[in-house]
């Protein structure tokens, strides 16, 4: 593939609330003052990432950029807007409809962690924690996990986001925090479940052609998804994620490479239970040893897993997640993400996903 | 290019509201019923066009439908959606992302015409209603057009309606029942506005492997695009659209035509000042002459521009409208447009925009 990412930006993800418009606005800008090899005139497009619900975002924010793309739409998908907007981007450029494209990930308090409207099924279970909360009982069951293995995964990730300037929950939360932390569900604490907040992170992609006027292009290696359902209710095995399994071994398949080749991961982890069965599906882990390996991490220091600190540490707007998820390996790929670095990271993974994993996408960067 | 659309489906046009689901599902139950060559494990993308702003569309879609696409996104663009989604399905298959993929747009009547909230500096003149108001005050003024020659492109667009079993505002309309209907603003009567309305179209593209499995596949030829702002106040002359003729040059250039060889077209009439418009964009008429040219087709019967009866004839849902289009040029380039074939038409294009275009996409398809 042609497409590379040559600049990124981003705003603080913050509980504060406030109009889409201008969280988005401030994470153009943060690119284009750190990018002065951005030339307004190539972007050929701007795609816009948000479950925002208001209409022509991409036509207004380009007007207020002074931009004049041919291209510029919004593109939603639940959470995983993001890594679908990235993809969509990829696509124009490999397709040759455009040279440069701006994609633009953002969503605000009010309208982050929504419930799943559709769900009506479930009657009163249509919040995320209810698939939470079904994943993390089976997962426990079937591997014989404990909470204090699963309870790393937060702390971790809430602790790696103490080297994150943008992070909404970094903390020094400890294992035992995460235990003593109030009940949500019946298996799901507080300190388990992400926080819904106001963010937005930017990318710029090109085709390559103009990558000596940026510092550090990183290269779109490989792609895969798959889009099983809208409803958890479909899956029937509640401890391990299909999806992200397909689209993991789809884009292993179109990058040419194995897990082992990954030197640094941006995984899902909206609540603790997704990142060990995400990493167990992308194969970073054994299966059933994802909540070990966060434990072993923890100890040890180990950043490889969420470096900003996932979604648990950096807050979860769900426009912003992916975009900002392929922010961080760009910025270790390039070695410029300061105390959260990887050493010697040369490829790096996103792993975005909707509603219980009904459909998720991995992207594989390299340099 | 390789993608070619091999199937479409469409609803009703109506102005009884519903779920936007329901309505989608019955544009993709009409592509499926009439298609038997389609298989469904071929479809890589499901991308969705709609204003509703209800999330996670596509993948809801696809379960009803027992599709497991890999891609699966709503495309928004105001009422541009259609067009928007249909070339980013080009994309994901000219860059091999896709092999196969199914667009749907609709709209329910709830969603459709609303202000455009985004351009509060206007005050209470945020509808629609008033920069077509504006646009017509210029045009008459700028081409000394009379009002019933302006009045000829909503009469003819309704009568074209009904040969049209899916238009919402079929009428016998003449130019004297335009003329006299009731006074909207100082420069626009009732006739002049097309109608919001409940609908969805679909359409299933390929990249030509199994074109083999279906009859008379009709080619992408050609792509243009130009988003030039947001607010209609942006732009200096409110008698020409330059969005318009610069996505159509583009779209020419693309397909290596020019204007003279289009043998039928869908332009976006959403007022009866559009049209004149767009077809001097396009190059399909001499500029300042496109309303002269619908009194003369509205004379002699000729269906080359807006067979269908364009949005006043058919109706506007915004979702749906560019994908509508399309599914009308499919038909002409498949000699299945039974009353309102153009006969001999071997070259079609689409010509979609969006809020005082602010943006255009121009499409051209061929055999």
């Amino acid at each position: 593939m042609r497409a590379s990412i040559v600049a990124h930006g981003s705003t603080d993800f913050t509980v504060r609330d406030g109009p889409v418009q201008d969280t988005m606005m401030e994470a153009i800008r943060d690119l284009f003052k750190h990018n002065p090899g951005v030339r307004r005139e190539e972007i050929d497009a701007v795609l816009v990432s948000t479950n925002d619900g208001s209409g022509y975002l991409s036509a207004i924010l380009s007007e207020m950029c002074d931009l004049r793309p041919r291209i510029a739409h919004t593109v939603e998908s639940l959470c995983s807007s993001g890594a679908s907007a990235l993809v969509s981007a990829v696509s124009y450029i490999e397709s040759g409809l455009a040279r440069s494209v701006l994609v633009i990930g953002g969503d605000r308090l009010r309208d982050a962690g929504r419930a799943l409207d559709w769900d009506a099924a479930r009657g009163g279970f249509k919040s995320p924690v209810f698939w939470a909360s079904i994943f993390t009982r089976a997962y426990k069951r079937r591997f014989d996990v404990a909470a204090e293995e699963l309870a790393a995964v937060p702390a971790r990730n809430r602790q790696n986001a103490r080297d994150n300037p943008h992070a909404c929950s970094a903390s020094d939360c400890t294992v035992k925090d995460v235990i003593k932390s109030r009940c949500v569900t019946d298996d799901l604490r507080l300190l388990d479940c992400s926080r819904p907040c106001t963010g937005a992170s930017a990318l710029l992609l090109n085709n390559g052609d103009t990558s000596e006027r940026f510092e550090s292009p990183v290269r779109v290696l490989g792609i895969g998804h798959r889009t099983a359902s809208a409803s958890a209710v479909r899956s029937r095995r509640f401890f391990r994620m299909e999806t992200v399994a397909e689209s993991a071994s789809m884009a292993y398949a179109s990058a040419g490479i194995g897990p082992s080749e990954v030197d640094v991961a941006e995984v899902h982890d909206a609540f603790s239970v997704c990142e060990p069965m995400a990493v167990e599906a992308l194969g970073l882990a054994e299966v059933g040893c994802g909540a070990k390996l966060a434990s072993e991490m923890l100890e040890t220091g180990d950043k490889r897993v969420n470096p900003r600190g996932g979604i648990l540490g950096s807050g979860h707007p769900p426009g912003a997640t992916g975009v900002a998820q392929a922010v961080e390996i760009v910025a270790q790929l390039q070695s410029r993400a300061g105390r959260r670095q990887v050493q010697g990271a040369r490829t790096g993974l996103i792993q975005n996903m909707s509603a219980a994993a009904t459909s998720s996408s991995v992207v594989i960067l390299g340099t």
